[in-house]
């Protein structure tokens, strides 16, 4: 691994992705994308007894489709790195009582799954690990009553809003050669530009994917141009717009960039500005755009996953959602 | 750095303390160990308008005092660790708004300052760092009223219960030699023997606690005497005695073994079983422990930071309390 900056590491002998495991609830089954996913449930509880459960549920699901993917075994995994929306990360503690496996828990909220996967890459990159698993998830029913209030509240919501992503993605990494390679990560900062918003999150994270993408392309010395696209987590149609804005007063105009919390669902489902939550960029990533790079249709692309750290105790204090943002580069094994 | 067995990485080239800082409040300043901390407050809210903003007063506080022991600034720091017991771990997250330093948010409870540091020690041992920053606080005032009831409550508890300890502990590390030394550090499993007791998180913790030991002790090759001291992150009374039992199980009878929840406060202070809290350990370790290295009386000690993975939804949901221990292993420089 060779340092670019401060923030970057560029892995010149590859990291490969060796499998990957997806898992959804019902809003994102009718999606777009919803053929590409793994595991599927058209309804929230999925076959458990309340919310937290399902959450879970969709984790374990995610993990053993990775693995089976990945033709591993838990056992066979060196370290586990998790996290979730929730409080103290319940999802990713609780499943990993499961699992006889160390474990790293995680919180960068919706940039989890890239700083795991940045960590995760470090590790076997540098020999510590010869695999690792990787696991997030965030459920709607969960989140929005531990973030903002009870669905059954009925509140009225700003077009602003995100609509939070139910499912978790899973992803195994190793040294053995398959389609996709990691090739760089970059490490974010927490950017506050002062939102204190809860039902925008988007404009909350744009200055910190802005401020990730430019210091990966400088760190880099690689134009946009590099990629075949540039992808945020989840800062939906408002924050799309506000990166792009902040990204031009840098210099740079985007040209190939999408949004996962965008692509997630139609435009005509019930869902505001787009998609947020843990899950989106790592169902998004592993079910949709990682097909693509083995069908030739993407050869290089950065993720930029997301977090606003948003806490409702803080909005209660009046303080504003700082956010960060965590990015991996994958290219196409030729 | 080699590899021992499954959990245990031993770092031959040491990697060094460069400077520690450690913040406390009243209670602790009161207890035996109360001179040895760097910044002292005699009441709860540090000088803040509220319990979080104090708490996030004792981390800057902390990490202001371990960078000018270090004699380095905030922007020699490559990377930031820190966590800790708010929900959406806000005290790292918003102290980390403050630095220019790419982040990574942990959270695992009351063991994240080992968690850390064996990340930090991993970092500055492969060359992606040359000096990391490490941090995390408790505060009792807003852990009581988030994870239990709010002090003002005034609700009996039992003597099992542990008292949070309200504090913040930093350390940059780096190669530059020392008079104390990283050499080894042992990532946990989660645990759950099935506690469900929030009153008694020292039950729920002994066995990651004794898993860890016994796992460190066969992976090194070690037997418990290669240490002067082990020492546990914050059992209290009630999970010591249950540790004990639990490693003599496995046919080791602790012998030089201490617990920083009984060290931080005199047996006669209102803290019923001993303190706990992700401070605990890091403040006893840097603030005590690691004079008594620097003096002679230590020559080798593991430090095993326990975190009870306690979230009081999962409590309300009748799901016991998981746990998970890691361990870090240092020694005086000749």
């Amino acid at each position: 691994m060779q340092r670019r900056g401060k923030q970057t590491w560029h892995f010149d002998q590859p990291v490969y992705i060796q499998g990957t495991g997806t898992a959804v609830g019902p809003e994102e089954l009718k999606g777009p994308l919803g053929s590409y996913f793994d595991v599927t449930y058209n309804n929230l509880y999925a076959d458990q007894d309340n919310w937290e459960l399902a959450e879970r549920k969709l984790m374990q699901d995610a993990v053993e489709t990775a693995l089976k993917n990945a033709e591993k075994k838990s056992e066979e995994m060196d370290y586990f790195f998790a996290g979730d929306l929730l409080n103290q990360i319940v999802t990713s503690n609780y499943y990993a009582r499961e699992l006889d496996v160390p474990y790293f828990g995680l919180f960068s909220a919706c940039a989890t799954v890239m700083e795991g996967l940045a960590l995760s890459s470090l590790f076997v990159d540098s020999g510590v690990a010869n695999y690792t698993l990787t696991a997030v998830s965030s459920h709607n029913a969960t989140a929005e009553r531990q973030f903002r209030y009870p669905t059954e509240f009925a509140g009225q919501r700003p077009d602003s809003s995100t609509f939070t992503v139910t499912g978790a993605g899973a992803v195994v990494v190793g040294k053995k050669q398959s389609s996709i390679k990691v090739t760089d990560a970059t490490i974010g900062k927490v950017k506050d530009y002062g939102i204190k918003q809860p039902f925008d999150m988007g404009s909350a994270m744009a200055p910190a994917a802005a401020d990730t993408i430019v210091t990966h392309l400088r760190e880099t010395g690689r134009d946009q141009s590099y990629y075949d696209v540039i992808v945020t987590g989840d800062l939906s149609r408002v924050g799309s717009g506000i990166l792009r804005k902040l990204v031009q007063d840098r210099g740079i105009t985007l040209e190939r960039y999408e949004d996962c919390g965008i692509m997630i669902y139609h435009q005509e489902q019930p869902v505001f500005s787009g998609g947020s939550g843990a899950a989106c960029p790592a169902v998004v990533t592993f079910g949709h755009l990682f097909k693509e790079m083995k069908r030739g249709n993407i050869n290089r692309m950065l993720v930029v996953a997301t977090g606003a750290l948003l806490s409702p105790l803080m909005i209660q204090q009046k303080e504003s959602i700082p956010s960060i943002a965590h990015a991996v580069a994958f290219e196409r094994e030729e």
